[in-house]
């Protein structure tokens, strides 16, 4: 039963100073800070399109549904303030199930002083949906959109690209903290966080912003996934390119001015690597720079989500 | 694909003062007012569970789901925001079917003043699913909860009950306005609203506040199409048995101290009929007060969200 579910929930959920009314009343009540203004994002997860039960256990579907929208937070540098957390359950064994997604997003949750709010947990005939809507807040001025990056500002990037598939599409770490930070010591002119692809999604910024991107593809920060899936496969796909097109690495891009950028890159004290890995540029369209200097047209590769009509 | 559909959406989505980044990027950012909580509250509804695309316009089910979560926020007398709307779209004909979701969503968006401030839209080899996010806003003082009627309270409710399945099930009002007027000009100990069933949800109402109530049976304000259900189905359940189980009638059941309930009911302006169906007492359980003066146990009936284990 519902009941006993919502029972169990609450009582797995820690109170919270912000939460001034918590799940089981007909909505939550939250307290902001003073002067923030409110940052909503929601992503929905599908068994068999997302994730597949049969083979991702049920606590690594459950982190990774919160996870996303905690990256969706991480790109516009908000902090997170709570989240509300949707289920469709297939009948059979739909109590068990929804436990086990609460306890792989529980720890999450509590990492990242995000409490989860409320919810809705329905059982039918279908295949499980989990649908998260993440609440964050930013101060006042700041709106880190996908469409402020000028010319000449610098491209930076957290962390590593490729071979996500292999285990940081569950396991990764969205980049909360690191927006945080960045968004305290430097100034960042635009921002994305990667989920389907390093060159999509810098491309889709570029359109945001009006503008291209020059890569230095040397520099590109290739994680050690993109290096083991390419020899698992040994189908010809380079690393690079793993880490060019694979989607799911959840890292951000940044547009910084250069300035701030040649500052940042030395004396930041973030764990997670900075990397320059180019520039914005007038021209649209991604251009790759070779050692030659000369510009070769790069082509947008990563996960394009499609509607039938 | 969905990059044509999100750009057919944000032409249809007007801007709002609020909205400082709307759909499109990776959050939204809105801006509340000063000295608000927030207020967040999700509903998700299923093609076969809630509704069924053979039988209902996709127009009238996407209005449903904004609309049931607007009642929501009427039970915590709390301003619109903004809404997010998650679809996973059936394969076949899915464009279409958003689309026509959304036709049915944004007049009723607009009427409420809740902009719909992002989403994320999906498609699989599943049926319809719809998982809708309001966030509101109320005065820093206010809370509406399930939990705070005393014995003594009156009861009182808006509109009137039962045979919802014949239309009001996707043409309710949500009583949005009624509550914010209420919240304005008398004094509310709790509400809830009735999603469930009249003598469901205010046994709920009971259990949360740790009392009971006493309901004089000849006032409940049975609707016309309580009546129209019980010549149709002519199954000898009574109208007033419609009033007290049927589901989907999203009235409010407001908990409000006896001298401001007489204040209330006779000088009130709104156009919803307001009525007193009894009092709060201190005995845990529901109570018909027939002629008689006597108590008798009355079983609260509704629909019950199951989760098979």
């Amino acid at each position: 039963m519902e009941r006993d579910f919502v029972h169990w929930l609450c009582e797995r959920l820690p109170a919270h100073p912000r939460m001034l009314v918590g799940p089981g009343d007909d909505a939550a009540i939250l307290r902001l800070s003073e002067q923030a203004n409110l940052v909503a994002t929601t992503d929905m997860l599908m068994d068999g399109v997302d994730f597949e039960l049969t083979r991702h256990d049920p606590e690594r579907v459950g982190r990774k549904a919160l996870a996303v929208n905690l990256s969706d937070l991480a790109a516009m540098a908000a902090a997170p303030v709570a989240a509300l957390v949707s289920l469709a359950l297939p009948r059979r064994g739909g109590e068990a199930l929804a436990k086990r997604l609460y306890e792989g997003m529980l720890p999450l949750a509590a990492e990242f002083d995000c409490p989860i709010a409320g919810g809705d947990t329905n059982s039918w005939d279908g295949r499980l949906v989990i649908s998260v809507t993440a609440l964050g807040e930013v101060p006042s001025q700041r709106r880190w959109r996908r469409s402020g990056a000028r010319p000449g500002d610098v491209i930076v990037v957290t962390g590593s690209f490729g071979g996500s598939i292999l285990r940081k599409q569950f396991e990764f770490q969205p980049r909360v903290r690191e927006a945080l930070w960045l968004a305290e010591q430097t100034e960042v002119h635009a921002a994305i966080d990667v989920s389907d692809g390093l060159s999509l999604d810098l491309f889709r910024l570029c359109e945001a912003s009006g503008c291209g991107a020059a890569i230095d593809l040397a520099t590109i920060p290739v994680a050690a996934a993109a290096e083991e899936l390419a020899r698992q496969n040994n189908d010809g796909v380079q690393p690079l390119n793993h880490a060019l097109g694979d989607g799911e690495d959840f890292e951000l891009i940044l547009a910084v001015p250069l300035e701030s950028a040649k500052v940042l890159l030395v004396e930041h004290s973030l764990q997670t690597p900075l990397t320059m890995i180019g520039s914005f540029i007038s021209d649209p369209g991604l251009f790759a720079v070779g050692e030659d200097m000369q510009f070769h047209p790069l082509l947008p590769r990563g996960y394009e989500h499609r509607l039938d009509s």
